[in-house]
């Protein structure tokens, strides 16, 4: 559409993060065409449909960058347990159950959920992904989805990989990408880690290109044992080259993913909560994107990642809300301000994760990590018209002194007014546009009804 | 009002945490009459106003257990600062400059906000507390006020103390208690500790009583440094008394305090972060109240509770949200959440602070802590009608497996659907009933930009 919004306040998120007071956004079809002070602008556009954002925040979109969307189905359906027992008696047996249509479902109120929480763009990765993308697509969101591939699981993984980059990547008007999405180093093992690599290098020469290229996205470092379940996992592989690379000492997780020679800036590395120093010097050599997942590590207690020492080495850091059972919300603006606060606290340093980098890692930098910047993460002329408008009205949004510090410390997801993703309005002034909300929740409701008829298993 | 609410879920938080599906709950006046399941009670009770509560959970509602309400004032005003410049450069100094006015402004913020996030009293710490009072008064919330006393305005703070205690104590239909409150050990000397303790027993005598007590309200070990910093306070005291008690050597805070002998069960104490082993003794045997402020000590980067080791010594732990200012918000819902996460983080097990456990700190524990729970913090029948309607039809919300899970790791304030207290609605249906929501917001936003005319002081 071709539209105006003047009067609010926009944080640009560009390199020089500027704020513009009194600003105006010019909008042509799906593109930013013009950015700056409306009382600059007005004269200069003619016949664009105005939308007043007074006493409005205008920002780029959160940008959820590692998730599993459909997971909405479970949130909550095991929560406080020992992590063994979480997985293994709980999640794993449920997940073995899911349908392709629970898929859909599960990923159907995950965007509504998102896109009604101020979020254009998930990262995502799970199984029966075409019927994710289905879900992301048909509300207008953007994603990338990808397929979690798992030793045990070789050849049906890979051809599936295979499909589904063929069928979804930079589709749907460029807003559904594809990624390749080795599950973790304890479940993947070496030879076909390697594969993986070698598979996403030919997908991206053969369907990949400069500003849509194809990641690699993976769980990494969540946990401090995942070398020694690696090695357990595949120390009796028939394969003396997996065996020798199996049973080598290792400096961290990416000082072996390094030796397996598959570090790379196309990489997307999920968690990162425990690092040895030569982790974070080859996180940086390599230029790997990592993200940050504070509620699902608290939750789970994976522990704290060193966010401070990345930021240091300067590493590119976005943020996660992780799959909804192990939050059990896709919350950006809570991962945020969770997020600004953790590393003070556990730093003992209040001026650790000032507001301003927080949001820079849940717009700019998730778009970098995902290869996106080019076209999304910051209010820029000739980028993509993705646009979070959010209200300042309610009594917990005032007064307002700084506009970072109130989207981190003060203001909530209940706040979002509207929500533009690629020239479409997706949610205008709180309402979800292009998802039959309460349809949605009935059938979750009766999913939940029909396939645990004693509701409360957990209490 | 005499009325019924039918068809909720109630979580009674009663020394069962009994739950309720299909539950009823019977107001007369200000009392809760009976509690049951709707099938037994529907035909006992006629001729009563009927609320349908179908989708809700029904609880006490949150009581904030350490506050300065009217800090909401400065919500946003300086963040992201080392300590001590946040306090001597942006704080203390506009701080000075407040008047009554601006106190009754502030706190009338502070009860909306407050209110609409489903909390129904608060224990705020601040001065010109007459002003605060009377703002919690008029929007009928229940309220502990007290006037936050030091060493440097001795004479003035224990007269405003006794002047407050004699118009407010158990004022306002008994929705209104005062309290006494050294702020800390480092800003009030060892001979005025001693002496505001006997103060609040005299006042108890003479004011308070079994089932409305007078507590004793202070800031404790919030940071590592509080007897150093008491040192440099007070060893140039003229009296020898002190000098000698300040002095001498002590293993922790409330080694400190028990040696002045001011500890006892009266005492709620904020913050506890830094407690060495026989602190947390102490807090047992004498049964101090500890509130845990984990998103004020996450921001100011004060430190970690050791929450874990309180609870295993069966010490009495409730929450608070500390002021605006050190937050930058009023939500016990996004409190409750945090503490449940981070101890779990931190402490690497995630069977830490299970969610029922929480939900109590936030309703019976407070109110344990305030001496009040003979009246509220639990739905049980002859308790005062204090009640919390949270809706569960958002996105967010669903699907729901477990109750007191929803509560902590997915609910939000904004689903707060309706908040009784005393029997009268106070927000009804998401609208506040007793403040004018509008009018409040436009003069904070008056008052900011009259006060701070080149208002993004802190880009």
């Amino acid at each position: 559409m071709n539209c105006m919004f003047f009067n609010g306040i926009i944080l640009t998120m560009n390199s020089k993060n500027s704020v513009i007071q009194d600003g105006c956004i010019v909008v042509e079809d799906d593109i930013i065409i013009d950015v700056g002070k409306y009382s600059e602008l007005k004269n200069k556009y003619h016949g664009y449909e105005k939308f007043d954002c007074k006493n409005k925040i205008i920002t780029p979109p959160f940008i959820n960058c590692h998730t599993h969307a459909s997971m909405t189905l479970l949130r909550g359906y095991a929560d406080d347990l020992p992590l063994f027992e979480w997985l293994t008696k709980w999640i794993f047996p449920v997940e073995k159950t899911l349908t392709p249509d629970d898929i859909y479902l599960g990923t159907k109120l995950a965007v509504i959920e998102s896109a009604l929480s101020g979020v254009s763009c998930l990262n995502t990765m799970y199984y029966f992904m075409d019927m994710e993308a289905e879900a992301i697509s048909q509300a207008g969101l953007r994603g990338v989805v990808g397929h979690v591939c798992f030793s045990n699981n070789k050849k049906q993984d890979s051809s599936l990989t295979f499909n589904l980059v063929k069928k979804w990547h930079n589709s749907n008007n460029g807003l559904i990408r594809v990624s390749v999405d080795p599950h973790s180093v304890y479940t993947v093992d070496p030879a076909y880690l390697k594969e993986l690599h070698q598979l996403r290098n030919e997908l991206n020469d053969k369907y990949g290109s400069q500003n849509a290229p194809i990641r690699w996205h993976i769980h990494t470092a969540e946990t401090s044992d995942e070398l020694i379940k690696m090695r357990e996992s595949f120390n009796s592989s028939e394969s003396s080259e997996v065996k020798r690379l199996v049973c080598e000492s290792y400096d961290g997780v990416f000082d072996y993913l390094n030796r397996l020679n598959v570090l790379d800036d196309q990489i997307v590395a999920a968690h990162c909560v425990h690092l040895t120093d030569k982790d974070i010097n080859l996180i940086r050599d390599k230029s790997v994107n990592v993200v940050h997942n504070p509620v699902s590590n608290l939750k789970l207690a994976s522990g704290v990642s060193p966010l401070p020492k990345l930021l240091n080495h300067n590493i590119n850091v976005s943020l996660g809300t992780d799959g909804p059972c192990s939050n059990n919300s896709l919350d950006m603006f809570e991962t945020i301000k969770i997020t600004a606060l953790l590393h003070k606290g556990v730093n003992l340093n209040p001026t650790l994760l000032p507001a301003v980098e927080v949001v820079k890692m849940a717009t700019i930098n998730a778009a970098k990590a995902l290869g996106w910047d080019s076209e999304i993460g910051s209010i820029e002329k000739g980028k993509k018209a993705d646009l979070l408008i959010i209200d300042l009205s309610r009594p917990h949004a005032v007064p307002l002194y700084n506009e970072f510090s109130q989207i981190v410390y003060a203001l909530k997801s209940s706040d979002v007014d509207s929500l533009m993703i690629n020239g479409r309005f997706i949610v205008e002034n709180k309402v979800m546009k292009t998802v039959n909300v309460e349809e949605t929740i009935s059938k979750v409701v009766k999913w939940v009804a029909d396939k645990f008829p004693d509701r409360s298993i957990n209490s």
